[in-house]
């Protein structure tokens, strides 16, 4: 499958979550498939930290990689583009083709840096309704995100019931715990501390790569579990049968996260990375509410949500709170916890077991002609069917 | 209780496990209670990562905190200094008083830096063993300690049989993890990253304050667990009522943890952490062993394993792993897993829980003229008593 990210510039002020006023803004999108005539099968795709709006497919045939969902969204795959209108959107404030602090301010004719204004989950789903309307959806039949992802489809059932049908959220959480705030704070402690970082003015100079790395070096090591990395690398040396009794970089897990790190630095913007990972911070959809509960009085769509055993970043304890905030205002919430030894990266990896339940659940959302299904939840391990 | 760090010189060359030789080896070190006329009422306290010699009393009656574990050294305490003689020394590498890499090295009359050479903890081990000599114990009642302490534990009961009756092993493990090595190198990275770093050749410049406050928040996160955090810090926010939408540090964990890696500067050495971070690295007994069970054949110490439920760093299943090579070596062995929310710090905060078990241990230890007792477990949560 060969795509095309696509560009819209929105020439409007967006009234921000700070209270700020914003814009132009322009989205980056890909999308995949066919929209149907009555502009009921789209599927909104929403990207974790360092997603992109190339969700899948390739932009020419010699590049070495698909997009960073492939294994779900295609032909009969579990976003099957015979079926479905997939649409996916790099943020605001990303760094890949949508306006963030390394795009130029019209105003000014120079990068944005830190005069870039602090966003939120909810500004990033304002800014894609307006990639909606754009595209001619009223209502979206499912958006669909993990991590950070799930935050936005969970905004999006909460702040614009009108306009979707069902939200998925993998592996994620309805309020970032203190754990995660304090080892984002860690990340972006390392990207000020690099003296190239300048106040985030660097974009003609060195950038602040060594910061950048050591904060994805500490993102990468939540996104994997304890199994998972014993299972990877355990204790082997690389290219060495010994202990070196030296600083060199000897331990396999230790090579990873270092190629990891560096790799990072060739397609990321350090101070998108501040923004994203502020943005994650503030996610709290019980903020200014008096409970989460109060927070999802407005939900109309159907929920699915899943989480993963060995996830520890955003553990299935969140998720079942985010569960019980649903089933308090009698939202139709289907909830399964895939035990997985993949850690965070479990809502990429076990794609076979999503596939699944996203079509079980799809079906039902789409047959919702039908009589009213109760309220059910399906909570629990090794649950082969998402739906009753 | 008024105490006097001490120090000793060896005049020796102790021959390290990467097969370099090093010489003259400085230890501090401070005890507690009285050595009996027998010599064989003493205990061997052993430090964690950050720790040092000075584990109980005050230096002065004006100093406002007391050594690092003074809640369990004192008259009627868990080792209880009316009845052993308790001894704590800061381990070979460190930057409380005993040769490491801030020493100068008295053939080059400048400070070691990156030239000292990389030890284990059978180095640590080793250098102790000179200082017990040196005090005139053949044999220590106990050896005690968590984190890279009980490291230490294990590695005088493995290799020193005939020099321990017995070993507390606390929150620990028997070789330490790919997350943990993960987890210090990112600690590492963040202190090689420090342009003040200067490969290790910065005592006479600025110190490399920045990277190792990095690395000492890194290493906090993993000394709290989930609960913990969300218990002690939550979502709250410092000094604000609402978001500040800015990158001021404005939740209270970032607080915390920004004034625990400040704070840290004052009192420790970049390169110590360095080392002593490798040394936690190296650390598997196994290494050179065919399995885990081969290194402890030689044990004779009746052993006495903790763990602490909610900690993440060396968590329960990792003490299993021990206490199940031990039995196959028939040792008699005591595991006891505390169920607690503290996460690694548990080992430190548990005095009470802790004081029970070492007591009927100590007792156990010291009746060993009585016949011998079958070898036991007791395994699980909320078990009152290690002893049968």
């Amino acid at each position: 499958m060969i795509v095309k990210t696509q560009y819209v510039t929105f020439d409007v002020e967006v009234s921000l979550q700070s209270g700020a006023k914003f814009g132009p803004v322009t989205l980056a999108y890909e999308t995949y498939g066919q929209l149907n005539e009555a502009h009921s099968n789209g599927i909104l795709l929403l990207h974790a930290l360092s997603g992109d709006a190339h969700a899948a497919g390739k932009h020419s045939p010699t590049d070495s990689k698909s997009g960073w969902w492939d294994e779900a969204i295609g032909p009969g795959k579990t976003f099957d583009t015979d079926k479905y209108f997939v649409i996916c959107s790099n943020v605001i404030g990303g760094c890949q083709g949508s306006t963030g602090p390394a795009s130029i301010n019209p105003h000014t004719e120079r990068r944005y840096g830190l005069t870039f204004p602090v966003i939120t989950v909810a500004d990033m789903v304002n800014a894609q309704r307006l990639l909606l309307d754009h595209l001619g959806i009223e209502k979206l039949l499912t958006v669909v995100g993990g991590s950070m992802g799930g935050m936005q489809a969970i905004q999006w059932a909460a702040a614009f019931p009108n306009r979707v049908r069902s939200a998925i959220v993998l592996a994620s959480t309805a309020r970032v715990s203190a754990q995660s705030i304090a080892l984002n704070e860690v990340a972006r402690q390392a990207i000020y501390a690099d003296p190239n970082w300048n106040k985030g003015d660097y974009y003609d100079n060195d950038r602040p790569n060594s910061g950048l790395a050591l904060a994805r070096m500490i993102g990468h090591i939540t996104y994997l579990s304890e199994a998972s990395m014993r299972a990877k690398f355990g204790r082997r040396l690389q290219q060495r049968e010994h202990y070196g009794y030296d600083f060199a970089t000897e331990f396999r897990v230790e090579n990873y996260l270092k190629h990891q790190g560096d790799t990072f630095t060739k397609r990321f913007d350090a101070n998108t990375f501040l923004y994203i990972t502020k943005a994650i911070d503030y996610f709290d959809l019980s903020y200014g509410h008096p409970s989460l509960a109060h927070a999802f009085e407005a939900v109309t769509a159907k929920m699915l949500v899943v989480s993963y055993s060995s996830d520890w970043l955003y553990p299935p304890a969140e998720s079942k709170e985010l569960v019980r905030a649903l089933l308090h205002n009698g939202i139709d919430t289907t909830y399964v916890e895939i035990k997985s030894d993949y850690g965070h990266d479990a809502f990429l990896l076990e794609v076979d077991r999503l596939a699944e339940l996203t079509h079980d659940f799809l079906a039902r959302v789409q047959h919702d002609g039908q009589p009213h299904h109760p309220t059910h939840l399906v909570m629990g391990r090794h649950k082969e069917k998402a739906t009753s």
